[in-house]
């Protein structure tokens, strides 16, 4: 049997457990020139809340759909030049044991890599880093880098790699756990409960010398704040909105845009990783040396079962992930 | 006599007549190493309103200063190496008749060029529109520009040189009979009046491939229009928040801030002419060549007498200027 997860319906203020609907069906068969895949690791991340709300960089999601959302898995069956039975591959097939796939839509990892890092850390989530951090915000040694979410997925890889840039290094997270974690672990050197009172002067206090480059997964208040402590010709990474997705009614956009934007001649820019796509080989090669020596921790929440991933994604958005959240399927 | 116009108090709401008071003065007498500088011609321009509500990229207005503005001059007495008498130059000595200064707050400028071009379109306004289009925005030929506040200083110099490297060129100006002028007069491809109703469908409408360069002089809701109708790794040039600077109450922020700059990978970068200085000459040599050529006009709108300095300025937020404007001191 192929278990899958169905989008069934677009949610009303906060996704649930009804947001999904469990379905089996056949394991699907390839024809020439297809692949059959068997999930190992499902990525989920915010983003996949993101795509029920309407057309982003892809298309919006349409209920009665596999639900979508990154994969990592291994060739079963193929009848396409390339692809091998126990290849590695990843990509975007969703929430299901098994699927067929044109060679088009995957990628095959080579390497003793563990899937682990393959569903995130090397993939992804820290390449969505490593090109936000080193091309949009192009750090100096010496700069202060505030980040958001930065117990998440894609923060603990960016408070990291700045860190290796020289940078002073400052995270946003819920709850003072998080917090401790982000210093004593993770070698950040300042880190601010978002969820706590009094946010922007906590932040003021962490950056005495203001804000050089804010790493930005999530806007509301947090880039409130950080707008309000940017230095001159400053640099916001606009990597997500995370505070925004999963909320019925969004919130007030920032005051300080345009004004603040003139008058520090800041750079806002978006980005998503696949810009970069063109030095991705270049980026895993450095990112994996970081892991391997050590000098990066890849901190991946794993939760076993397919069956629980409408939990695990619910629970990202209520914080309940420390790093890189997937589930894992077989 | 040193006829002054002095800064009296913090305008709640619109700025009036009663946020300046008038002076009359002894004509100053320069020290050793000073200039005395007659002033020939007065900049208006929307920061001055900014300078009034804090600090911005220089410190806010004080009450009981002269009113601060960048001004044309003619040096009268100089015991300062490198000026003399006759010598036309240009700085901020604000709204008087005469000043005293140190050299280094004064610019010289040499060549036959009239000084309704040196008080705009070929110094500060000009250099605005030059390097914030040209080194902010980058446009490539076939780029949708748009520009709000088209028929101001900047806005009808941005324009003009967005033609000329090929763009297509849609302005927003208050009221039809600027809008018209815009196309017929500045070479504009189409122009939307911002105080009708439907100012985003008529954007739209007037951008039919979407927009790849946004010069926002205004903020506000052409912003938010603009916003919504970039293309992929669109550029905003914020040069203005002019919407904002009259009025009691900003509105709130742009509510697409930060997601589709996400999304949609958008650039919004502001800047200031000094950043730029280091190209001045350079610059300064196009635009004038520009201008003695035909293929730009400059609009300068001038109002004679240093005592309708106020009502000029107040006239700005109104939008009863035609291009620069200027006062006209001697």
């Amino acid at each position: 049997m192929n278990r899958q997860w169905l989008y069934a319906q677009q949610p009303q203020g906060k996704i649930g457990t009804d947001t999904f609907e469990w379905a089996e069906s056949e394991i699907p068969v390839p024809d020439a020139g297809e692949v059959l895949v068997r999930t190992r690791m499902l990525s989920l991340d915010p983003a996949n809340r993101a795509w029920m709300m309407g057309k982003t960089y892809r298309e919006a999601l349409e209920p009665g759909q596999v639900m979508s959302g990154f994969a990592v898995g291994e060739v079963v069956e193929s009848n396409a030049a390339g692809f091998e039975r126990g290849d590695i591959v990843e990509g975007d097939w969703g929430w299901q044991d098994y699927a067929v796939l044109s060679p088009d839509r995957l990628t095959k990892r080579t390497g003793d890599v563990s899937l682990e890092l393959l569903v995130g850390p090397l993939s992804v989530t820290g390449l969505t880093a490593y090109f936000g951090l080193l091309e949009v915000g192009r750090p100096k040694p010496g700069d202060t880098v505030l980040v958001s979410a930065a117990a998440g997925a894609v923060g603990t890889m960016v408070g990291q790699i700045a860190k290796l840039m020289g940078c002073r290094v400052v995270g946003t997270a819920g709850g003072q756990e998080k917090c401790d974690w982000l210093v004593s672990d993770l070698g950040f050197d300042a880190a601010v409960d978002y969820k706590a009172s009094g946010v922007r002067r906590a932040i003021a206090a962490a950056c005495p010398d203001g804000i050089d480059i804010y790493f930005d997964n999530t806007g509301g208040p947090v880039l409130d704040a950080a707008l309000s402590l940017m230095n001159l010709r400053g640099r916001i990474v606009c990597c997500g909105n995370v505070s925004q997705y999963d909320v019925e009614k969004p919130a007030p956009g920032p005051m300080a845009v345009p004004g603040l934007i003139v008058v520090k001649r800041l750079r806002m820019e978006g980005f998503i990783v696949m810009d970069f796509y063109d030095q991705r080989a270049e980026a895993e090669t450095r990112l994996s040396g970081w892991v391997t020596d050590g000098r990066i921790k890849a901190v991946v929440d794993v939760i076993d079962g397919l069956e629980n991933a409408p939990e695990a994604l619910i629970g990202l958005f209520e914080g309940t992930n420390w790093g890189k959240r997937a589930v894992r399927v077989s």
